[in-house]
């Protein structure tokens, strides 16, 4: 396998986190590129949920991946198995990423040879919530075996959302996992967000998390 | 149900929070209180692990929980049912304690009142493993579904802990999770750190984990 390429990415307090993260949008959106900031727990599936979603898509784009992580490179090394360029940045210690680290990460990548990025941040519930990093999308997954409280002990993480899907439901029949209370909750945070039960195992539910992402990726380059 | 008690917590950019921790570290000595510092991703199980761990050492010793989380009092309502004394504490979106933090905690628990407490730190793999909080022990949680990778991915939670369960094992079955890889993965990172594996649904593996408490509080007295 080819080697993975490690960025280190430069930290640096930024004042305004928010005029970073629009100034990213804009160059994304000059190259009509379209970047999904994907957040979620320790083990919630992302790597697994992104070699399937690359796997649908890499006919119709050609896909750049950032796998942010504390440290190691296997997510990096598992995503490199799809065919997509993927760089692994790592962040330093820090629990999230930033406008600027996520500057730096599609810089590395190269906007030219890529149509769809996804940012897989770091593991983590609180801390990504409060970054934009400049993503046209923000998607959450919420994994069955977390449990339906989660809305209530981390609300910022849902009401930033645009997306929440809800992994693994293969292993509902194991888990005391109530989806209509975990919807119900959902909503008072975030009134308009989708909510898409999918398996990243099975493949169930993709065929809607594909359908909404195609429409979003077409809305942007319009 | 009596009202739980919520503490919103001042916090301070500690310049030395080593200091700090073990000022408080001594302050629980000198009151022959054993605090457990419990770390883990979200959705690991800590609510219902302590809730078991509470019910089997609550004839023998006074306990104290302080729950803390960025939002939501759930979880100290669901503690509060074992009758053990319970402050939620409210972290202002922080995404960990400090030792800071915990010392007002510990003050509003009332060290007179308790043998041993748990720090139900926030759900998070990253950010708490940074800060000493003035704990006897630190206990990582890391449940079946996150996975087997995650040593990789979160090294320093699994360096700096002194006890690690592995909770969810009724949960086996349906997950690739591979324990002699982690047990491996882990010992790199932490030779001497003991691994137990759990499930704080069915009870498996309690007996292991409460011997093990039970000594630990035995020689924080000598």
């Amino acid at each position: 396998m080819d080697k993975i390429e490690v960025l280190e990415v430069k930290q640096q307090i930024i004042e305004d986190n928010d005029s970073a993260a629009a100034s990213v949008r804009e160059k994304l959106k000059a190259k009509n590129v379209f970047l999904v900031n994907l957040m979620a727990s320790p083990g919630a599936g992302k790597t697994t949920f992104l070699t399937r979603t690359i796997n649908a898509i890499k006919d119709e784009y050609r896909i750049g991946v950032m796998e942010a992580d504390v440290d190691s490179d296997v997510d990096a090394r598992t995503i490199a198995e799809t065919g997509a360029r993927v760089i692994q940045i790592h962040t330093g210690g820090s629990c999230h990423m930033d406008a600027y680290m996520t500057e730096q990460g599609i810089d590395a990548l190269a906007m030219d040879d890529v149509d769809v990025v996804f940012l897989e941040n770091v593991g983590n519930l609180v801390c990504p919530a409060e970054f934009d990093v400049g993503a046209a999308k923000k998607v959450m997954i919420l994994s069955v075996p977390e449990g339906d409280d989660k809305p209530l002990k981390y609300p910022l993480m849902f009401s930033v959302s645009d997306l929440l899907l809800i992994n693994k439901i293969d292993t509902l029949p194991v888990f005391d996992f109530d989806m209509d209370a975990l919807k119900e909750r959902v909503k008072e945070l975030n009134p308009d967000m989708k909510v898409l039960p999918v398996s990243a195992l099975t493949g169930e539910g993709f065929d809607a998390w594909i359908s909404w992402l195609k429409n979003q990726i077409k809305e942007w380059r319009a």
